[in-house]
C-alpha cells in the first residue's frame, strides 16, 4: 500500500473565481484524483488551514509520499510542521514540490539554496522536453509535453546540481527551466516539477498526470527508518591503540 | 589577491594542554600559516569569541575564501552570524569545512542534510586514498595520504550525493568514510574535508596542508554577485498573450 | 514478466577444481538460482562457448537485464556482440557488470574509460558500506556486507564519476573501493558490483543475492526504443528563416 | 606555459565559399587567435590532411588541451589516432569538443553512448542560457549568450548525466539543448560546447571566445600521469592470509 498525502496552501482555490472553476475541488482535489489511479494506493490531502497543516506527526508518519503546492502563504507555514516534514523525508518519506514550491521553507531546507529564479506570468507556450528519457518519471511520455499556456520560469534556478535532470522546459518568449530535477537528502527521495500554475488547467494535462504517477511511484521509500543522527561505535577490528588520545 | 578567512571556534585550543602544545598559536594559527605559503594571498583568523564571532559584514564581504573548525561550541554560533555566512557562499563566497564542521550549523544549512556519521576517538590509523587524482585539490599527492594517527568517522554519512568526491578514507577499525568532498551552493563552491582532530598534529601533515592550499585555490570564486533572488523578466521575443492570466 | 540473462565467460568454472566444487552449475548456474527467486521473472543464461556467445540478436532482444561474469576470456568475446550487447543497452536494456568486469570490453565501451584499478589475491576481509541506504539497491541490508575473504581491489578506479554510489569497500590490508556504482547510458541502466571472486562462495552470500536481486529490479528498463541515432527535425514554432543558411 | 592543439578537419574551411568567407584562415585559424589571448599559452594547430592529421605521438604528448573540430570528415579519422587522442586525454590532457564533434569517433569512445541529437538548419536564433554561474567556464558573461542565427541541436542529446551543466540552449523553433558540459574521463576533464556551425560567424562572438578561453583554463591538466592500467598491489597492513586463495 502507496501512502500519499497531498498537502496544498489552499489559498487561490477557495478566492479566486478562476481557480474555483477550473479546480472545483481545489488542487489537492485534482491532484489526489489522478494519483488515487495508481494501483494499491490511498491518497488523502492535507491543507494549512487545518490544525497542525493538516500534518500531525500521525499523519506525516503515515505518508510514504508528500506532494507539496505553495505560493502565497509560504510565511505562514509553522517552522515546527516544516522541521516535521524536513526530518520525515531525510528518514525517508517521498517528496514532490510542485511549480511555486521552489519558493516555500521546506524546499529551500532541503536544498541548502534560495530557490531562486526568474518569471513572468503571460500565459506563455511551454514544452518539457524529456532529457532523460529511459528514466522511470518520463515513462509513456512523448519527446516533450506542450502545454499552451503556462506561467514562465527562467534560469539561472538556485537549486544545487540535480543528482538527475529530467525535464528541461523550452518557453515561447525565449527562456529555458530545469523543470524536472531529481535529488536525495537521508534516506528521502524529492522530486521538483515546475509547472502547475493555479489559473490554468495544468493539473488536467494528461502527460502532467502521468509524470506525477510516476514521480509518486519513484519517490516511494525503499527503506524507511526510525532515526538519522550520529552515532557512537565500536572498531569491527581489533587494534592498537598506541596512541594517547582521550 | 585571494583573501581567505580561517575561522576556528578556538575552543580546545584555550583549554586542553595537548590541544595548546600540538597548535599554540591555535589551530587557526597553524592553518593560517600554511595558507600564507600561497602567492598573492591574504589570510586572517577569526574566532568565536570575538565580536560577531569576527566574521562583521565588512570581514565577510572581503573574504573569498573562509575556513571553518567547530565542534564543542556549533551551538554558540549565533543565527545571524550562519545566514550571513551562508548569504556569502550563495554570492560566491567558497567554504572550507574541516572535521567536526559536518555538524555545524552552517554546514548542515547548506547540505539540506543532517550531516550525521558514526564515530570513535581511538587514534587509530586513516588512510585517505585519492579517488579522483586529475582534481585540482589532489595535485601533488600521491595515491593516498597516510595518517598515523586520526580520529575515526564512518559511514553512512548524511550528506546529499557529493558533485565530486576526491578522497575515501579507510580506517584501521573497519571503517571507510567520504572524506572529501565538493559542492556547489549558489554561486558558491564548498568542501568538507574529514581528517582534523584537536588533540592530533594532522594539521602538520604535509599532504594535509597541500590538500588545503588546493582546496583554497579550487574553492576561490569565479564569480561574486551582490544578490540572488527571484526576478521579474520579461519576455525576449514578442509573444501573442493570447490568454487572460492576470 | 523480467527477462534476465546472465552471462558467464565459463573457464573456470570447466577447469578449476576449486570453482567447480564452490558452484557447481557454475557462476552462471549459482545467480541464476537466486535470481530465479524474484516473482514474475525468467533467467536464462548464456556462455562464451554457445554459438554467438550464447547472445543472438533474439537473445539480446528478449534480455531486459544481463549480468556479465568475464575474468580470462575478455579477449575472446567477438567485437560484434560487443556492439549488439552495447546497442541494447543504449536501447534500454539492463546491464549488471559482476566482479572482473570491469575489464571486459563492453564494460570499457560504455564507460569511456580504462576500467584499471589495483589489485591482490590474498583472500582478505572485505566489508561493503552502505553510502547510500536509501538506494533501492540496498534494501533489506544492514549498514555493511562483511565477506570474510575476498580479492582485493583497490584505487584508483578509473570510471566516470558515478551517477550514484551505492557501496565503498573496505580491505584489511588498507585499500578502499568504489564497489557498488550505478551509471545510465542512453535509455539503460547499469551496475558496476565488485565481490565475486570464482575460488570463493561470494554468489553464496545471502546479502550479495540481496544486492543482485534489488539490482536486476532496479536496471529494469522503464522504456525501451528501437533506435537511438541524430533524427532530422522540423521546427515546432514558425520561424523567419532570416539568414541564407543553406 | 599552456600549450594547446586547436584540430579542424579542415574541409569545409577550404571548400565552402561562406566558410571561407566568414574564416580566411579556417575556423581552426580563427579559434587559435582569440585562445592566443590567453597569458603564457601556446597555440598549435592540426589538420586532418597532415600527416597522422597533425596528431603525431610528439604533438600529442606536447599537448595540455585540444580543441577538436570535425562534422563531414569523422569516418577519415584513423582509428589510431583516435586511441592516441583517448590515451592521452585519459593520462590528463583536457579536451574540448565543438559542435557537430558530438559524432565524432573520439567523442563517442570517451562517451560511451551514440552522442545522437535531433537537429535542423534554419539559422535560427539561439540563446545559452547559463545555468551555472559560479562555475569557471562562465566567468564574464551575462545571463544568456545570444547568437542571431545558428544551426538547431534538440534534445534528447545522448550523452551520460553531464558531471556540470554550464549551458542550456533555448532556439526559436521551439527546441532545447544541453550546450555547455562537463565530463572526466581518467585524469583528463573534457568540455563540450554546442555553437559553431561553420557557415556562421559563431566564432568571432566575443562571448563564445570568452567561454573558449575559459574552458582551455579549466580543461588544463592538474595532473598528468604517463600511464593508466591496472597495478597488482602489495597490502600496507600485515594480514593473515588465512584462506587458501592462489
Amino acid at each position: 500500500m502507496l501512502k500519499i498525502t497531498v498537502w496544498n496552501e489552499n489559498v487561490h482555490d477557495r478566492k479566486d473565481k478562476k481557480v474555483m472553476e477550473i479546480y472545483p475541488k481545489g488542487m489537492h482535489g485534482a491532484i489526489s484524483d489522478f494519483l488515487s489511479e495508481l494501483p494499491d494506493t490511498e491518497v488523502k490531502i492535507a491543507t494549512l488551514d487545518m490544525p497542525e497543516h493538516g500534518l500531525t506527526q500521525e499523519v506525516v508518519d503515515n505518508t510514504d509520499v508528500m506532494l507539496w503546492w505553495g505560493h502565497t502563504a509560504h510565511g505562514q507555514v509553522a517552522d515546527e510542521i516544516v522541521q516535521r516534514v524536513y526530518d520525515a523525508c531525510i528518514r525517508g518519506m517521498g517528496l514532490i514540490f510542485l511549480h511555486s514550491g521552489h519558493d516555500s521553507k521546506i524546499f529551500k531546507k532541503l536544498m541548502g539554496t534560495t530557490g531562486s529564479l526568474s518569471w513572468r506570468e503571460m500565459g506563455e507556450n511551454e514544452r518539457l522536453w524529456v532529457v532523460s528519457p529511459g528514466h522511470p518519471i518520463a515513462k509513456g511520455l512523448g519527446e516533450c509535453i506542450d502545454l499552451e499556456h503556462e506561467e514562465t520560469y527562467g534560469e539561472f534556478f538556485d537549486i544545487p546540481e540535480p543528482d538527475e535532470l529530467v525535464f528541461i522546459s523550452w518557453f515561447k518568449g525565449g527562456d529555458v527551466f530545469r523543470s524536472g530535477c531529481c535529488f536525495k537528502r537521508g534516506y528521502g527521495r524529492i522530486f521538483y516539477f515546475r509547472p502547475g500554475h493555479e489559473t490554468l488547467p495544468t493539473y488536467h494535462h494528461p502527460d502532467v498526470q502521468t509524470v506525477l504517477r510516476n514521480a509518486a511511484l519513484w519517490a516511494a521509500p525503499s527503506t524507511k527508518v526510525d532515526n538519522v543522527s550520529c552515532r557512537h561505535v565500536m572498531p569491527r577490528e581489533e587494534i592498537d591503540v598506541n596512541c594517547d588520545d582521550d
